[in-house]
């Protein structure tokens, strides 16, 4: 049996290679390599006593319920610390726009299984998150992908990718954005930019997925609002958030939540009864507990002065070192864990990757962030991960080694 | 956009309902009534000092790792002691044929996503297991299923079935059972029936999904070897092993694992790498702390020593109590947490489910426990949860509640 296992398989997975990050990721064994690969936050900036603390507290008074089934669609004390975040973003909810998720990839999952069928389409930016991609690619959706612009996604190109799918007769089922600092180029999409996309969205009607994992990590300029929250000013059924924990408390919780219309959330919860029933109480608690015992704004602002400090050491050096003079250049975010290289069209990212790693230095090339047809030029850095001195040699690195391969 | 959501779903959840056992719990509010109905292990069986110290222990050594992003397919610690607590049960695999998993529940998941269209078939028992039924539905297969014998799945019922299904060109994905204590009936297979499955496997060619709960809770008899383990005296790629960590040691932690080919199991991590990414450390640490610090074999036989006394009460006093006199039957079990009692077919037990709670009990009506064509006139009947006194109360009211319903 074993020879012929993939004729088996769904349609839908046949073909599914899961993560391809992760696939780089097991090439970086060497740890005199400085990666600027993951995605990671900071162990720096973890609450590790205060997750002692609360874990303690927990498991002293409630260890039987944490050791139980519990409620699918998450626990009320989580439900209703979120809806008071939320408030602090003039985002208004209620329990039944909520659901509870097993981190914010399940958030995508749910939305890819809930829309799409083999076939329709999903209108996203040019990059975009891998994750998504993979999340919404189980389902065999078509992506209608245009080019990011410097101001967030370009509203017109969305306009036309919509009406030449409609005019072929495919469903497009929803628009996927990353509005705040968006993974992988640390773009973000200006206020007009959000409302024309509210525009679009009402014209077509034609949902927007927006997904926030970076949105409490600005470093400079002023808040936007989350379209979700321009939203609430018009008809307020037109957006499904995604939303992790992973960026504000820590990724090991994998606890995250979607908001949206009752009537999609409601499905959404179905769909969690029967792919993972409820997320772990344990993890909840933890992100209960860091929301309304941690204090939260105190500490997402010294993550904000934290990450703020490597950005510009990482800004600095790639603006003393980076060989802009060869056609190299480079977005400069506002926030978030990542920003953006484009090398000269010649050069391909993924052989440059493997040649890079020889300089021990490693970025993630940037075909893995588009749903089709994958520009070879980019280059995705991370630089909330390593250390500030660690950060300005694997510039120093990643310059040598783009200097040799774009003299040659 | 509202009144309008349902016709953008996708063709395989539009008309999913999720886990319809989850929508009868939500009637059982009175805190006088005695439910029969969960599924839940009880809390006395829970390790709650072992969890604390345990959680304390390694919230101080390695609470960044805890707090961060971790390996996709599974911590290595747990993945070597599961490897090392299935040679116990005769099952020797290596790390290439297991993926730990968010739950049972999303091991079954994995398993339709992996394998379903719709359409395509998949062999069962009837009843059979509510959760895998659901998991399944997601992917909108056919379920050819086969009334369940005392002595198991009606192996010959299968061949009909499958021969039927292949005679209409509909692909028979595999054959999905639950050989040990099967939820609802708590029936058994026997070995001869067990081979004889493994025979109808190799002949058709059809993977077999063993899943196995509540292996570990045998009260009375012999050990019956897993369908898993004889296959490894075949050739060894006929059968996928569903395992859930729930009643070993608590579900509260939401971990288990799948294990199979390894063709299998690579696409099944790479569906979790589009699904959930990686299973929470702490709640995977937790589970090896259990297998390896918590002298697991011991807390097992205290767990089955608990399970049978609850299990005599509660089938001594049905034989005292229950209307056996007008044509009521049930299993008696050699383990698990169920077992299953029919009722004269006039009597519809959904109709039943909402008389009975008036009597301040409850049970699970059997008609969740089809797959298609439900049979109306069985109930599910859980021993594990309530106490040994409100077990015997449980019998009485429900005894009383049919005598109604049934003279009239």
């Amino acid at each position: 049996m074993q020879q012929d296992w993939i004729s088996r398989f769904s349609d839908n997975i046949r073909d599914y290679d899961g993560y391809a990050i992760g696939k780089l990721f097991k090439l970086l064994g060497d740890p005199a390599t400085i990666s600027l690969a993951g995605g990671l936050p900071s162990p720096d900036t973890f609450l590790k006593n205060e997750l002692q603390r609360a874990s303690q507290k927990r498991l002293q008074e409630d260890a039987a319920a944490i050791m139980q089934y519990t409620d699918i669609s998450g626990e009320m004390d989580l439900i209703e610390a979120v809806i008071q975040f939320l408030q602090e973003d003039h985002i208004s909810i209620s329990t039944e726009n909520i659901v509870i998720t097993s981190s914010g990839q399940q958030g995508l999952d749910l939305t890819g299984r809930l829309f799409s069928n083999p076939g329709d389409a999903v209108i996203l930016d040019r990059p975009t998150f891998a994750g998504a991609l993979v999340a919404f690619q189980m389902q065999r959706p078509v992506f209608g992908g245009v080019d990011i612009q410097e101001d967030g996604s370009d509203i017109d190109g969305f306009e036309k990718k919509i009406a030449e799918l409609i005019g072929q007769n495919i469903p497009v089922k929803f628009i996927y954005v990353v509005p705040d600092f968006q993974n992988p180029t640390g773009i973000s999409m200006s206020l007009p930019k959000r409302e024309a996309l509210l525009d679009l969205s009402y014209e077509y009607d034609i949902p927007i997925v927006e997904d926030s994992p970076y949105r409490s990590l600005r470093y400079h300029g002023a808040n936007l609002p989350a379209i979700f929250e321009l939203d609430q000013h018009r008809s307020g059924d037109h957006v499904i958030g995604v939303y992790t924990f992973s960026k504000l408390f820590c990724p090991g919780m994998r606890v995250g939540f979607n908001i949206g219309p009752p009537a999609v959330i409601a499905k959404m919860d179905n769909i969690k009864q029967g792919n993972t029933l409820n997320s772990p109480k344990y993890n909840q608690d933890m992100c209960t507990a860091f929301l309304q015992e941690m204090d939260w704004k105190t500490h997402m602002a010294s993550c904000r002065a934290y990450y703020r400090e490597k950005l510009a050491v990482f800004l600095d050096t790639m603006q003393e070192y980076f060989p802009k003079e060869i056609g190299v250049s480079w977005t400069k975010p506002e926030g978030g864990l990542f920003l953006w290289a484009t090398v000269p069209p010649q050069l391909d990212t993924l052989a440059l990757f493997h040649e890079a790693i020889k300089f021990k230095v490693a970025f993630v090339p940037g075909e893995v962030f588009y749903g089709e047809n994958p520009a070879k030029n980019h280059m995705r850095i991370n630089f909330s991960y390593p250390s500030k001195e660690q950060l300005a040699i694997a510039v120093k690195r990643l310059s040598d080694c783009l200097r040799i391969h774009l003299q040659t």
